[in-house]
């Protein structure tokens, strides 16, 4: 399958996985976030995915795929999680089987210009990300294209402006540490068992319970990102998916409950599906 | 949204409608055949819908839709679906608006070599289909490409043999009547209430109850599926998804136990909501 079709099937398995606590997932919808708004989002990306898999630059491709993910009327669904996959499949195009080094390579290459189409790209839809520090703030997102002058005249590159959004980004993270925690969410994708959208379900937990989500701290603070933390990292301990079930089903209704949403990782848990398919170490 | 998209998502949206009783849907699995089965059949089949947007004959788009279909373990998914579909699609490229007329007009166009190619199709995966009259013992799809010389032979369109299948195929059955039930299907999710996938549900229930479901027919015989649509019609009557959702959930869980699956039914749905899409009577 061409990266760009496994791109697509990674998004519809990672919104499929469940229990993801607080997220939509196979069982759950938010009140104005549905689970067809993300097969919608998956299939709108589809021409985005495709152009970065005939090699086009990452910041176009990038900014075509979240034109088409936001043909509905859920808002944002895969904002982020095209942010990581985008430079993943440009990585794989060419039948190669994704690597750390071939996906830094692809991000390290980025240009203004696709800084520029990054930022046009929060034109199509309104994504919810926190304060800039104060010297970004002439280049925070919320200014879509009209920061394009500023951005040109520093001369930043779409690496760059990940660079600048690493604390409080764990998707520009991802960009600046070497995709690190998507190979690894590959990795307990393949070590994990049962089906696979199980598997999605507990490496997303293994993964919430490792960091605090930076979506989560943007909207409900550092403490309550903790809090969900300690709870996952609690309930991955009693051996997740197999004894402690019930207790990551109410943990995941709560959260849905309280509008805490770990978007971020489930942004990296569709990186790792993706990964994980392509190197076919997981099946369907 | 390009047909070949829409035709993709419609395929999703089927599978995520819940209640489906006896289907594979949201909240139910096969013991064999489960959701993620479903997403990847979606997935793979794109690049032969492509083709039939893009304007390829009929039989070799539905055979390269088949073919990245099955590319996944669950074994048949949508091979009914895929067999409506494609020739939906193809009277929808070019921006217009699927109509019955167009729909006929491609499928009474088609030619031997897309009958052809239809048995090819039966060479990439197992679909359960019952005995064929004796006269048609040689042309039995489950021969695959071995029946083409006979095809041949006899100068059989696909319209042909879809014609011939008729009493018993209640697929091949919309492409002998102008996709009336398809179309049918599109009104009634147009005319219904709530989200998408409800409605899907819904429309799902009300052909059940319309007509019984020839694959169960084929697989549990014709009393089995009477059954099946005196209990589907009752659900209907007592005004479906509100009031009587429970029960139809009752329904839906016996029906998967005793592994009765209304496929048709199915695959007609997906029909109706590519055809509403198309028609923006329905959004998401």
């Amino acid at each position: 399958m061409r990266p760009d079709r496994t791109a697509e099937l990674a998004l519809l398995l990672e919104v499929a996985g469940t229990p993801k606590p607080g997220n939509v997932d196979r069982h759950r919808d938010l009140a104005d976030l549905r689970f067809e708004h993300f097969l919608a989002g998956a299939v709108g990306a589809r021409d985005g995915l495709e152009m970065a898999a005939d090699g086009a630059p990452v910041g176009p491709a990038f900014e075509h795929a979240i034109e088409g993910m936001a043909e509905q009327d859920g808002g944002n669904t895969q904002f982020g999680a095209l942010l990581v996959l985008v430079p993943l499949v440009r990585a794989a195009r060419d039948g190669d089987v994704p690597t750390r080094s071939a996906a830094t390579a692809v991000v390290e290459g980025t240009t203004v210009a696709d800084a520029a189409a990054f930022y046009c790209a929060f034109d199509h839809v309104d994504v919810f990300v926190g304060d800039p520090p104060a010297d970004m703030e002439p280049l925070d997102v919320r200014r879509g294209s009209d920061a394009i002058p500023v951005l040109e005249e520093r001369g930043l590159t779409l690496y760059d402006v990940m660079d600048r959004s690493v604390p409080g980004d764990d998707v520009a993270r991802e960009w600046v540490r070497g995709f690190e925690r998507s190979f690894a969410a590959a990795k307990r994708l393949a070590d994990a068992e049962g089906s696979i959208l199980d598997r999605a379900a507990a490496v997303f937990l293994s993964l919430l319970a490792e960091r605090p989500d930076t979506l989560v701290a943007a909207r409900h603070g550092k403490d309550v990102a903790a809090e969900v933390t300690d709870r996952a990292s609690m309930l991955h301990e009693r051996d997740a998916l197999e004894v402690g079930r019930p207790a990551i089903e109410e943990f995941a209704d709560e959260l849905v409950d309280r509008g805490i949403n770990p978007g971020t990782t489930a942004d990296l848990t569709a990186a790792g599906l993706f990964i994980a398919l392509e190197r076919e170490t997981v099946e369907i």
